[in-house]
């Protein structure tokens, strides 16, 4: 799994924009960061439901692709169930089904007093292509 | 409606961050649009479903603020129809349903050949907060 | 198109408990109906968000095999926009983007007075099963 | 919550014309089941989605009104992750979030073999209103 995290940690571009950190990844699941900081917020001063999403949807990734093969996301619904602005929020993505084609995955954003943030859904769709061949030089 | 489009890009961190531009908004509608460069990229070498999914959320935010008092994404359910690498994504949002409390929105995003790239689908919560006194110093 | 309207209306057997009548299918498209009734309540005396569901359901199915080929719905997002109890509700699919494997569909429930009910947003996967030959002989 | 539970299970009349049973009801969650029969499926011999949906959204109904004040669905999303047509569906929900306005569920539903079905994320809109006093007398 260390390589699927160092694949993605180097290679994903706009979640380090975003001040994401992979933290970890197992068969199916994975875990992530992200410090907030006044470039998170939105026009009201709450963390932007971009930056959550963008968070949960890293950690999605990282764990529907933890098999080796490349997998695309179809489909998600988020649900915010608390306002953040401070402190850190953690992502984690565990497999709730998972077949040749399509698997779904549940995804839990916390806060540093361990409240829900965000509920997230996600479904992918599973490719044949190894991880590691994409985009090979 | 000049007012708010000035607030939300004026004060909007994490979508300046992302390069989303507001570019116009109207009763219970907007648009805005984002010009990929390689920050949007995720590791496989497309544009970040959250890149997406925060062109999306702008544009709803702008659409449900519209109104001028402040409305809280409680919900959305995206999916992805088109991978995009390259170009400009423009995003439509377009209210669907509204209500003294609760608001849905539609936002269509499409590439440079009007293709549909993701379908986005939000509901609000809405305060009786004017949008232009939050966090006025 | 008159063949799927016809092998859906008489098979499905659900819909029909259901009190739904499919109207027309086209190509990518379909519309459906719903003649309200004391079957059809919750416990609260609202039209059961599964009825809805369901009306709007068929309607996808209808849209989504209309092409010929089995297609298997994955994923749905509904909102509910305004309560209903009495009347007939109308449901219109239409298909928003097809691929070899995947397709999504927007569903708008309305009431007699033609304001919208419930929007519901569809993802199917497609097999390459003629539709015909399902359960045939 | 068992007058919650009798409340439902004698007032829901589109649960019960599709065979739905309420088994238990405790705070933010609740357990029911359907018995699969001909009349749950559609036109491909499969559980309809719109049965296994309302099997989920009772579920979701008796978990997000068991505080004993009405709780009204406003957004649900459901990933369909394995087909059915015979033995018994069992949905369980739990309550994810709750907020004076606003509260979010999670419904999984399973098969005989404890497969999981579909998984179901709700959100309803908290009213004040006392749960049995609606329709009284």
């Amino acid at each position: 799994m260390d390589d699927i995290k160092a694949f993605i940690s180097e290679r994903d571009r706009f979640a380090r924009l975003c001040g994401i950190e992979l933290l970890e990844v197992g068969p199916g699941r994975s875990r992530a960061r992200m410090a907030l900081t006044a470039e998170h917020l939105n026009g009201v001063g709450s963390v932007h439901g971009g930056a959550i999403f963008t968070l949960a949807d890293l950690a999605f990734a990282a764990a529907s692709n933890s098999h080796g093969t490349v997998a695309v996301a179809i489909n998600v619904s988020i649900s915010y169930t608390k306002a953040a602005a401070t402190g850190t929020l953690t992502a984690h993505a565990e497999e709730v089904a998972r077949h040749p084609k399509l698997a779904s995955y549940t995804v839990r954003v916390t806060d540093d007093s361990d409240d829900l943030v965000a509920i997230f859904q996600g479904m992918v769709y599973r490719k044949r292509e190894p991880l590691t061949e994409v985009g090979a030089g």
